[in-house]
């Protein structure tokens, strides 16, 4: 059983205020998406699309908005389904496209998926950390793609997983700082403060990661890393803790032939 | 050019004392060498074989033990192919099977590639991350390789190479102890005192790594980051800076057919 902590008010308020990029007009030019969005296809026109973790789904519009004949959107949380919903207004074509569906998947890694359908694309930005069963998802995913369709996946980067108390550190002996890198290799929940008291993660590494897609029959076709570039970070667009540690871990993976 | 340090006295000396592989009797049992095996194909047996930064030749001896049919083995210094040379003995095998040639691998990235030869398998151990020219060496190797042969390659883990001054601090608050995770963004030349004073090295992003290898024509197998079991963590056979963050990152890849 997930923790459905988007369920949660306190958790749902904060993150709805400050991280949803639902609200955001700018998406082509926000430093995840832009780099997210080399990892897919250069056109999404009449695809079939499986959204893993769709929040408030962002990408199931943006889908829809770059021709997806339909999009599973998959969510274990009512709050952001409803948000979903409602973000949709009176659009007839997401209406028509995105079938949204409220599911556990560590429950059941297969509820969210159309029984027959095969998918041309799968998309998961930020909610495979919150799965113990890594494996299960990604093996019904596997299933559910036809042969040479990408899965494109977001998570947390381990180095930011890895400490169970994870923050920002000044040496005692010179006072520099770095990012309290720390007990890395032990993978497995984490409980910190973020947004809301609380909140249960899997910490994986990199390794862990890429066991899991090309044990289960994917090849990477690449791997990012959210850094900034040198223009990036003179200009001011990372904070010192993003500047200090990588936030996230993208990957673009194919389903073998 | 390449920093040719192992020509220099002191850490040559201190190399050969502390570090190299080439002593020990119980390679089989060796934390990376039992780890990096299984990114090999199962045999060798009949192979042509590149070896990158070949050092004392510990590889290329085991190569020729099980079976390869010859070993190209590169070294920038000469006083690693002078020892290798020497562990060789009057062994006629080896004296047959083994073509050790001194390049600079940065000047000339070919330079150790036999013309005309295709090889079945090409390995590095803890060389490539002294190359500021990767992607360079990378192509060549890329080149020499029969389409579906595999190299393996294990260098410095990202993790490790980050910090300009690396090292396990104590939190200036809480006294706990973490790796001085920092400027990993910052890709480039590291100078650092290990062994000896001024060793530089090219600290390369997880991202960097892989963008060379899927960008030259590799598809990545399977990726290994040197980091302890459970049972080797409680046995006590990793110590406690090690046990804070990997020391290498091993990656299998593959020429695409």
């Amino acid at each position: 059983m997930s923790q459905n902590i988007y369920d949660r008010q306190d958790f749902f308020t904060a993150y709805s205020e400050i991280i949803d990029r639902s609200g955001r007009k700018d998406l082509d030019n926000d430093v995840l998406w832009k780099r997210l969005r080399t990892l897919l296809p250069a056109s999404v026109a009449g695809f079939h699309i499986l959204d893993v973790g769709c929040g408030s789904g962002w990408f199931a519009r943006w889908a829809v908005d770059h021709g997806a004949a339909s999009v599973t959107a998959v969510d274990i949380s009512h709050n952001m389904i409803a948000k979903a919903r409602g973000l949709n207004g009176d659009d007839a074509s997401y209406a028509a496209r995105i079938d949204y569906r409220i599911a556990d998947l560590d429950a059941d890694p297969a509820a969210g998926i159309v029984a027959g359908q095969t998918y041309d694309l799968a998309f998961s930005s930020l909610a495979l950390h919150y799965l113990a069963g890594l494996g299960a998802l990604v093996a019904a995913v596997h299933r559910a793609l036809r042969p040479g369709a990408v899965f494109a996946v977001n998570v947390e980067h381990p180095v930011y997983t890895a400490p169970r108390r994870p923050r920002v550190v000044a040496d005692a002996a010179t006072g520099e700082r770095s990012w309290n890198f720390s007990d890395y290799w032990d993978e497995g929940e984490r409980v910190v403060d973020w947004l809301a008291p609380g909140l249960r993660k899997q910490h994986r590494t990199v390794q862990g990661y890429l066991d899991a897609f090309l044990g289960a029959g994917f090849d990477l076709t690449g791997l990012i890393e959210l850094l900034p570039t040198k223009e990036e970070a003179e200009a001011g667009e990372f904070s010192e803790e993003e500047l200090l540690r990588p936030l996230f871990l993208m990957m673009g993976l194919r389903k073998r032939l």
